[in-house]
């Protein structure tokens, strides 16, 4: 029996007939939710970042091709294969650096190359079934990320890696969401400029769960790992190779720089789905740039203006800077090629 | 000859009568001055941050201990030397780390300890030649430094060192405006978190003089210095002891940790009036704390709340970390102890 979706902060909900869509960025002074009933819109709300986080970016995407099997197959019953696959290659054209969102899409892809009787119930019941698998997978590497942190005092995270980001309960914050029912321990989280993830969203989140934590400016880590307040970093991914390269949030590669130099750790966690097989090098990941006024006042936004922005907003850790990677079917200590084989199975 | 005070933007205007401080919190939309004329309004215009920046704060003081020789000695011309002397003990506990505050300060209580035929003139004097002799120090610096720079591709900053942040020309700005009248260079500057002086100070006093520039994310900064783009990372100072630590904005210790990974180079530039050479080791410093509001959403600011900001608003570079350190008596490479001693003179 697969969990029910209905663990913590919901960015996610699927009605039966519509996606409804918590806009995160209005959090956490408002909680709306947008609904949703077809591919273009789903489209969108990834590409706005309503909803975003590598998971719960995948998740939307397979509950948008469950939309467009519906909308496409009333439209014509005989003929909707066409449409669905480009509303597919509309949903994988939303944002590049996720590899969570093609790994979805994949799956959906290949449900619909098969022979079906009932396409809309079948599409509808795998994009549930990655959705509850996603919660379970979250609550597993929460347990094994907890076992590492035991004895900790202090812990940082970045960016939002938590039920917002994903399926429901988090990868980095469901690590501590689990090591925060076993014992005390100082939760810091950087601020995750230009979008504040960290302020707005895994603050609110830590705060509806009970959790006090603290924000630093994300130029403070630094002088809060010298100061020696903690012992680990624990962050999300949006893609990670073959040998454990990690693409995450801009700002990820600079902590695990600086993290080496104190001896602090770092802790990547992230289900199966974020890796991308297919690829050794984080080098090869497509880094998305995101648009200048992302960044930038609109004081400096007007034609012939000398200020402009250089907005990456993820960058990518080498392997050798990394810890541990945990996943739902087990921790990869000093992650390597090799080391990651061990966790490559059987499935998709 | 002193050169006039008339260059770039005008943080402090002495008009006679009072000082003119421009709100910086207000820039860049808003270009407003604040006339004080008592040292209580001076005292307030530092510890809100209208003006900051260490040098700029120094001065302003200077002026603020004029304002209170006007004021006291018209209330009692027989007896203001007391309510000076307070005066003055208040400018001093406006902000903690600048050490040019107090630098200032002990030249205007010096003068205040001779007999004076006419103190308002001797104050109004010395505040003057305080602040034209910044200008100057400014300019040789930038000469200097950008001696340094030469041939360099690409620069960052950090914060703004600007003609904001001193009594005109700026410190590492002035270094970035005497390098872009000699040669092509790319310049980035970090927002600065979380008061923004990247964003809003130095990106507009460079639009200002015409110097374009792109704006980072501070967390970007890693990613920057990986893709090779910056040869040099050039700030300001706060306070600089005797073996060549710095104090200055949040951010800049992990910047220099960062540089040295990857072979950027690090230069810091201010005047001499910055060195604190009663102290050795940057860990005596004084280190400013400012309140949460300034990191937290008003959402989390209230009774009860679990979030909360751990907000120091400045960090310590360690002397081996730095390329460089400019000041207007010469450039001390590799600073030390005994690198440093060669540009402590006889001047006060």
């Amino acid at each position: 029996m697969t969990p029910a979706i209905t663990t913590t902060v919901q960015a996610l909900q699927w009605t039966g007939t519509h996606l409804a869509v918590l806009d995160q960025r209005l959090l956490p002074e408002q909680l709306i939710y947008n609904n949703y009933n077809d591919a273009i819109g789903v489209t969108d709300a990834i590409t706005t970042m309503q909803v975003r986080g590598a998971p719960a970016i995948g998740i939307a995407a397979t509950y948008g091709v469950a939309l467009a099997v519906i909308q496409r197959h009333q439209q014509n019953p005989k003929q909707w294969q066409q449409k669905v696959a480009e509303d597919i290659a509309l949903l994988a054209s939303s944002r590049p650096t996720a590899v969570n969102l093609f790994w979805a899409l994949a799956q959906m892809t290949a449900l619909l190359a098969q022979p079906l009787s009932d396409p809309i119930t079948a599409t509808i019941t795998l994009a549930k079934k990655i959705h509850s698998d996603d919660i379970a997978a979250n609550k597993a590497m929460g347990e094994l990320g907890a076992d590492l942190l035991t004895g900790a005092k202090g812990v940082m995270t970045h960016c939002n890696a938590g039920a917002l980001a994903t399926g429901g309960y988090g990868t980095a914050l469901g690590v501590i969401r689990s090591i925060c029912q076993r014992q005390a321990i100082n939760i810091y989280m950087g601020e995750t400029r230009p979008w504040l993830q960290g302020a707005r969203l895994t603050a609110w989140e830590l705060a509806q769960e009970g959790i006090p934590a603290t924000l630093i400016a994300d130029s403070a880590a630094a002088w809060l790992m010298k100061s020696g307040a903690i012992e680990w970093i624990v962050v999300g991914a949006d893609r990670i190779t073959a040998r454990g390269d990690v693409a995450n949030k801009i700002g990820t590669y600079s902590l695990a720089v600086l993290a080496k130099q104190y001896g602090v750790k770092l802790m990547v966690v992230a289900p199966t789905s974020t890796i991308d097989w297919s690829i050794e090098k984080g080098d090869e990941i497509d880094i998305e740039q995101r648009p200048d006024h992302e960044l930038l006042s609109s004081y400096y936004q007007h034609e012939g203006s000398l200020i402009n922005a250089w907005n990456p907003v993820f960058d990518v850790t080498p392997a050798e800077l990394i810890t541990a990677i945990v996943t739902e079917r087990g921790v990869v200590m000093n992650p390597t090629l090799l080391g990651l084989q061990g966790i490559k199975n059987e499935t998709f």
